[in-house]
């Protein structure tokens, strides 16, 4: 109180100069283009109402097996793209496609975000994520925004340690965080260090077909692998994995899987594998190629690392690979040319597994001495790194060629991943950077026992951090990727394929067809009606017998930006979306008699209300 | 340019004052109270990290079934509450409490939410939801934010004009906008007018259990029910419908539905109805008891109202009703007092469907022409009314008194309801309104064919309105409501009760019980292990054979805030949260054998890597 009236004296002396001051503050708020420091941070994160967003933020949604669409600076959640589990509000794992494409999953644990590269850059084509909960990898086309293909990929559990991509997606690597009997085949624990394995796979994308498929598979020791990254420029054809647990403990690993003071680094040659996979050096074990680099020896190298590593990041330069030691107060950051040369003398301390181990002194560049609970490392383009502390709830910006710690900022609470603008890329951008924590506690108005995961926006363009920024983020971001918003290109309205099967494009060609038992709905969507049978005198009406099996074949010929329809059928259990200029399959059991009506789902215009119709089924 | 350089002259100069002058600033920034008026945009929408927003804003989730909470002024998504529809995040649907309560259903509709009132204003209590989809109803727990009671109601379909709660949460009512035939039996379209009824059900919330119960239901005409508001003050222990097809069309509405000039309001004496109830005056119908008001008159009446209205809005003070004529370029506003009259009076111009039709010019208050396509109003508290026009792209307010337009705004784009703080109750705010609008086309980033709702934040302090802020919104907001941020008490940490089922309060007491072929595991999950059998050398590890019933009983005995475990099991397609203190069982077949790494899904802390086990199942 009295400060402020000091200030109010002090106040009334320099009104008139004040408006000047008032003018030049004015003037700058709207100029976007002023130097961020001048502005305060709520003008940082500040994105007027019809400006757009300078960048995607593409966080995996962890156990909702989703993908969560941000834009930056706002923090603003624009979209839950649906990928490993189904969607009731767009119908994904409703119609046939999706439906065929989930294959009954109706959950996933969607951990490590991909947006595919061209030269060690994104490229936004497509994005890749891994399913830890049920071994699945998908392609998620980011021209749609839709989930173009699911693969399910026998022989591993939980492919946690991915995905990365190589620096022109040739392959998509998928590690796995647990070990499990070769084959599938059911071994007790007490055979766990001989007969468990982690098994790697290398996917190979289709970039014509929006499809992926795997390519082949690596046997690796039976230990957890926690995350990876892909060499490019000085180390570009390998990749590099973290590892826990090379206790090769099975019970309270709390315990028994943090014994030893080091883990290992493992660095793999992916070029020299696929030649050799390509050379006819595999088994083939349910229905994959199955490569045993102890068979085939000089592919796979491990690097001492401290205790239980969690994040090893390659530099944007490629010469350097570093591990984050979550029980260990450093990062330790080791040199590719160093690696190379001891591989070429064999300069080894020892073995494991039948794989050589690199003596650390010959690799190691130099151990950082960061803070408490490292775990995961991104980039900025003058040559720092910043790494999330996990127990010291902070993250720590440091240089890479002193090894200094430049300077620490509190984030709320715990980090886990982080992601700088194109951070992990040959080329990062250096201005943003999202700390995504792991605990929210008391940071938002409180919605019961259990809170969201939070990600704080750090402003990293000047010399110190500074959080200016604050937002939930939906379960759970385990990682996430920046890219630059001009590099997604995406189709507002789909092509009209007059060839498209089960397309009808004309509301005077929508029609019914029987065939048995099978009715085949041929039917239209448009603003403000559904017409399933021209020729009819209640158009949007289906009439069936109890015990049919209906197939309605929908296309929205409303061909304008953002006039989705959606279908949903009374009491039926079934929904689906159709966007402008798509074609869906649902197919449904006409079990019951009964009058269901059926309804527009989706806001389409004034007269969406009276958007309606009716499947009825008489009885037998 | 030139304006920059001028200004940097004058800062020379002034260099020194500034100082005093930035010190002011940012001391006045801290300011929470500072008048709305001398902060920009930014600052108004910013809630700076750490700090909390004022309110929350309960937005429906349309199509997904869910609720979505955002935090106001930030408009922040804090969370999606699973109500409806599977979450495969929290593994709502998966355990075997909530997967009875979902009881098969993959989708639901959630249309309008209704906070729990008392006297008229929210008391924080509960919020009710509807499902337009599949005919239910829910009890959301606003102390815990969990679903805790899901109604299937017979005899209905579409409870779209829902949920509106009485002045003392005394009832809920839920009619439809879907007629069907009565007790559900196969009729044709063309005995519509005749056998086809728009039931509105009477439902009872108990406040001590959580839970729902139909009370009674009532036998409407057969047109659709669009949205509804209780009476309050003045007309309290009345309700009040907007209907549209009081054409009784059965195809094309889009026509066939929009011929007459005028539909209906329905109001109807709930009090009357009730007490008529409780005297037995009802039939039985599947279960619930159906009371038909033509057999008993006098409790419902029909108010003609321009064409095809969908919002029905009662005042603060209960004296008038709004209809909202979507298809007219005019609300109207109609008096509690006259129609009390005219009923006396038997003041009738006709009937419908046997229910008596007021004389229009007996009880209009007055037309106010407020631009075209008005769908839903709203109040504040210096006696304006806020109304949404969905072709004008626009929030109009308007004087309740002098019924003059006062201010209007432009939204982005076609609002369908809008919600302003308390804007529905006794007690309006008056500062934030939040335009809920339907198309969001070139507001965001692209994300494909597919684009988010959107939602305008409108600054209603002064005289005129403004909008501030934007913020994509998750399908599909129908309605949404603010609410005071301390009106909300939550639970941290459920309580340690000793004697709840199943539960295990130990990791000492942690067991596992064979009952013929049901395995029953009385676990904990505990940072950083989860212990399945105390007694086992593995005690993470549950062991059975195929074909056995397992049923995990897992307790979560960390009572800390935030400190959630979730259980997955790889390759099992099951997964679900438990929170602070909670209990809960999961059950699933072991139908094949082999082995399951089981793992925390839920970051719990630095090891929670670690945190993990195996469900091992033999061969037979």
């Amino acid at each position: 109180m009295t400060k402020n009236r000091i200030i109010s004296g002090v106040l009334g002396v320099m009104a008139g100069l004040l408006v000047t001051v008032i003018f030049f503050a004015d003037f700058n708020q709207s100029d976007n283009t002023a130097n961020a420091d001048n502005k305060s941070n709520a003008q940082k994160v500040y994105v007027a109402p019809g400006e757009h967003d300078d960048y995607y933020l593409m966080a995996s949604g962890g156990h909702s097996g989703q993908l969560f669409v941000y834009g930056l600076p706002s923090m603003r959640l624009i979209r839950q793209v649906p990928v490993f589990s189904p969607d009731p509000a767009t119908g994904y794992g409703f119609d046939d496609k999706t439906k065929e494409m989930l294959n009954g999953y109706k959950w996933g644990d969607f951990h490590h975000p991909s947006i595919s590269e061209t030269d060690g850059e994104y490229d936004g084509r497509a994005l890749f994520a891994t399913d830890v909960g049920n071994n699945r990898a998908a392609y998620v086309d980011l021209e749609t925004f839709h989930t173009t293909d699911i693969l399910e990929i026998p022989n591993i559990a939980g492919p946690h340690c991915a995905a990365f991509v190589t620096p022109d997606s040739e392959y998509l690597f998928l590690p796995t965080r647990f070990s499990v009997p070769l084959g599938d085949e059911f071994t007790g624990l007490d055979e766990y260090s001989e007969k468990y394995k982690g098994v790697m796979s290398a996917v190979k994308p289709d970039f014509e077909n929006n499809t992926l498929e795997v390519a082949y598979q690596v046997i690796l020791p039976p230990w957890a692998y926690d995350l990876s990254d892909a060499g490019k420029g000085a180390s570009d054809g390998w990749g590099f994995l973290s590892t826990y647990n090379t206790e090769e403990a099975t019970t309270t690993l709390e315990i028994n899987a943090s014994k030893n003071d080091r883990d290992y680094i493992v660095m793999f040659d992916w070029e020299q594998i696929s030649e050799e996979v390509e050379a006819g050096n595999y088994e083939e074990l349910n229905g994959t190629k199955m490569f045993d680099p102890i068979e085939h020896p000089g592919s796979v190298y491990l690097v001492p690392a401290p205790k239980s590593p969690h994040g090893v990041d390659v530099t944007p330069d490629g010469a350097h690979f570093i591990a984050n030691g979550k029980l260990s107060p450093t990062t330790t950051m080791f040199s590719v040319e160093k690696a190379f040369e001891a591989i070429k003398n064999e300069d080894f301390q020892g073995e494991a597994q039948g794989f050589p181990v690199l003596t650390y002194e010959s690799v190691v560049d130099k151990e950082v001495e960061v803070g408490l609970g490292p775990l995961h490392t991104q980039f900025d383009d003058k040559g720092n790194a910043y790494t999330t502390l996990f127990i010291d709830s902070q993250v720590v910006k440091w240089n890479l060629e002193s090894g200094k710690v430049v300077d620490k900022e509190e984030v709320s609470y715990s980090p886990g991943h982080l992601a700088a603008v194109e951070g992990d890329t040959a080329n990062p951008g250096g201005n943003w950077l999202v700390s995504l924590n792991k605990i929210a506690k008391d940071q938002y108005l409180s919605v019961g026992p259990s809170h969201p995961e939070s990600m704080d926006l750090i402003d990293i363009s000047g010399e110190t951090m500074e959080v200016v920024g604050s937002a939930p983020s939906q379960p759970e971001p385990h990682y996430a990727q920046i890219i630059n918003a001009d590099k997604i290109k995406t189709t507002e309205v789909f092509e009209k394929d007059e060839g498209r099967e089960n397309a009808v494009w004309n509301k005077e060609d929508a029609h019914i067809e029987r065939d048995g038992d099978d009715v085949h709905v041929y039917g239209i969507a448009m603003r403000s009606q559904f017409v399933f049978d021209a020729n009819s005198e209640s158009p949007d009406a289906v009439t069936v017998k109890e015990g049919d099996t209906v197939h309605f074949h929908i296309t929205n010929i409303d061909r304008d930006q953002d006039i989705t329809h959606g279908m949903g059928i009374n009491g039926y259990n079934e929904n689906f979306e159709i966007q402008p200029g798509e074609t869906k399959t649902l197919t449904v059991e006409a079990d019951e008699s009964g009058t269901f009506p059926i309804y527009c789902t989706n806001f389409c215009s004034a007269l969406h209300q009276e958007m309606t119709g009716y499947l009825l089924v008489e009885p037998e």
